[in-house]
């Protein structure tokens, strides 16, 4: 692989079980994630993901990252873009990334962003699920989470290059999913209308994130009362002030009903939802916000960690019931990767040593399981027993962007608690 | 659970493995299937599957057959019409069958019957995909399957009852598949339109067995001409002449496309495709296309068998790439059930020695791993090591289907066998 550098220093550090964190513990865990991002991870997709010939990325890679399709799926195709236009202004003055790496990760978004320009969305600005390889439209635009991560990366891309018509792009797809939010499927939806209206968790979630992500494009009203809207709906609506559960699906008024759907519990979802209402909440120094959305993280793991195998759950039913996903008792990525992200986020924010006490085994797992030191980067999809169930680093649902976006938020967060601990 | 016979008589029957088959042998099977059948599976649906109150089946049926979901997904409520018509049919002058189960049977065929005809359609007479415990519509017919299932179901029932009213919603579903099945999906089709056509097995498959459950209804020619062109696109189009491997899906020419969908394969349906082949050509005396329809059985076991641990596989990839499928490991109650009938019916159709070795071995794990001699029925999704993912003997794709219709045919094919080794 010659990524030059040992891997064993990323490769399961079996760290510090229950011990009290030191500015050691935290210098040398930020180092872990950094080391990880900057010669592991980032490297492989800039390594393997590249269309030379065609534009875009490729992103269905095998785990020595050989391309096995060339499908080009516009979540994953805009997710990178984001990716590299953010840790670009994350990292612009950080004294150990080159101008030369600046440059090139630049030239990575652009690369997506050009392609993404002339072939991602249809004639009325409807952003497209995928496309093949050369650019053509495979399949519609049958709901708005394309446009949801164009306008992420088309935003960040403008904030680098100052592009006026990235600019117009980022709004254009987030007027998209703000005119479609209640309606996110349109035509595609199966929904007989009336019977069962649910709105899903997914909506406000994204729409939080996104907004942070566009603040520099919004009027500052528009923003907070988005904002605002959004955590009432999450923290009132979709979690259960009785048992503090976290559901998926919700009736309008949010109230639970008793169907799949209804007692659909997603555990990564929330857990990610949760690190997105901090981020707000920190922002606006609501300290209440944290607190409850930290209990959230320690309870949601609770009732969704695999006691037998380790791992957090991909699906549950909350009444115990067997789910309809298949693959309820899987292991994945990007659960355990959010996850991480929460509770170090959480474990800054508060000091709750339950969160201290959960990262440590979610490091544990996570580390241990999902990272590859033989070719790079992490396993997707683990089973429960926590084998790896498909063997590739990227493919319709993972692209360059869980794993690296986590590695970049922990490093900064373990790098403030060093901070903070001097 | 009071079924009132030992269950150790259908429990794991680790028998014979690689003995020559006597008249003994297929009469003990015979007998096997027989008592599942009649004393375990069917008591089963009867006891915990009617909604007394409001019509219909329930098919969300835990281990115990305790309900815990009260939806109606068309599918399964069509199906179980159709089978206790259809058994009615097959038994109504076998001696161990009372006039009382007669009776039994065709009030449980009519108590579905009643409930699809009054809620089970659209106004333009297309099904849809569920309703409510009441009946009222929660999915679209965003499917033709809904259709499928119930021209079939309301075939047999007016066979049964002579009912003009059964008759014509039968005749009315067969031709709205007839019209939907060059676009099956309609306007909820995500695809888009010609950048990359692609044609699903499911459909001439289905088409197949649908035409010979409704022959008494079709005029001749219009049945020999469907028959026909099933067995040409089977045969000749998802059938790859140079690997003979059976594919999921491809071009509408029946040339091979390189993505996901197109080198999906599902070794259960292409079992199952190729018993409904063998129907066919029973019925013609083709017996070249019996043959060849048992070689692609035995050609598929081949690559879809788990060595490993035992069972054959949900969906792989053509070329050996991860599938998109994240449950493609895991082990299906109706893939190993069709499996059993087309082992039988290929060995009493050709005595291929093959047939009846992987029949033996197909029975062993299937009848340790799916069937429950604690509380009866057969359990619908194990993992890829044989445990049981899923507690439950219903759920929104398993109802009162495949388990009893694969005891039946085994049984009459084991009957036929023993009676043929005389």
């Amino acid at each position: 692989m010659g990524l030059g550098f040992s891997r064993d220093c990323i490769a399961y550090l079996p760290i510090f079980m229950m011990m009290t964190p030191t500015v050691t513990t935290f210098q040398s865990l930020a180092q872990q994630y950094q080391t990880a991002l900057l010669e592991d991870v980032l490297p492989f997709w800039l390594k393997y993901s590249l269309d030379e010939e065609k534009g875009g990325y490729f992103t269905c890679l095998d785990r020595q990252g050989i391309c096995f399709d060339t499908d080009k799926f516009i979540w994953l195709q805009n997710r990178q873009v984001w990716l590299f236009a953010w840790l670009y202004r994350q990292l612009a003055s950080h004294p150990l990334v080159s101008p030369q790496d600046l440059t090139t990760w630049l030239e990575t978004a652009r690369h997506g962003a050009n392609f993404l320009a002339q072939y991602g969305r249809d004639e009325t600005g409807n952003w497209y699920f995928s496309l093949d390889r050369d650019g053509r439209p495979l399949v519609q635009p049958y709901n708005i989470f394309s446009d949801c991560f164009a306008a992420m990366a088309f935003s960040q891309y403008a904030q680098v290059t100052g592009e006026e018509t990235a600019k117009a792009i980022a709004l254009q797809a987030y007027h998209n999913v703000l005119r479609r939010q209640d309606n996110p499927k349109g035509q595609y939806s199966k929904a007989y209308p009336g019977t069962r209206p649910l709105k899903s968790l997914a909506v406000p979630m994204i729409l939080a994130n996104l907004t942070l992500e566009m603040d520099w494009l919004l009027e500052p009203d528009l923003l907070e009362s988005v904002l605002t809207s959004t955590i009432q709906e999450v923290m009132g609506q979709f979690l259960d002030p009785q048992s503090q559960i976290l559901y998926e699906n919700v009736a309008p008024d949010g109230s639970l009903v008793n169907c799949f759907e209804g007692r659909l519990l997603n555990p990564g979802h929330g857990i990610e939802a949760m690190w997105f209402m901090m981020a707000i909440a920190e922002r606006r120094q609501d300290r209440e916000l944290i607190n409850r959305a930290v209990e959230v993280v320690l309870r949601i793991l609770d009732y969704a960690w695999d006691e037998k195998y380790g791992g957090i759950f991909y699906f549950l039913d909350a009444q115990g019931y067997p789910p309809q996903q298949l693959e309820w008792d899987q292991k994945l990525w990007w659960v355990h990767l959010e996850t991480l992200v929460a509770l170090v986020m959480g474990y800054r924010l508060t000091e709750n040593w339950d969160c201290w006490q959960w990262y440590q085994k979610v490091h544990d797992y996570a580390w241990s399981k999902f990272a590859d030191p033989e070719y790079g980067e992490w396993f997707g999809y683990l089973n429960r027993q926590g084998e790896v169930l498909l063997n590739l680093k990227g493919g319709k649902w993972k692209g360059c962007f869980h794993v690296p976006r986590a590695l970049f938020l922990c490093w900064q967060n373990f790098d403030k608690l060093a901070a903070g601990s001097d």
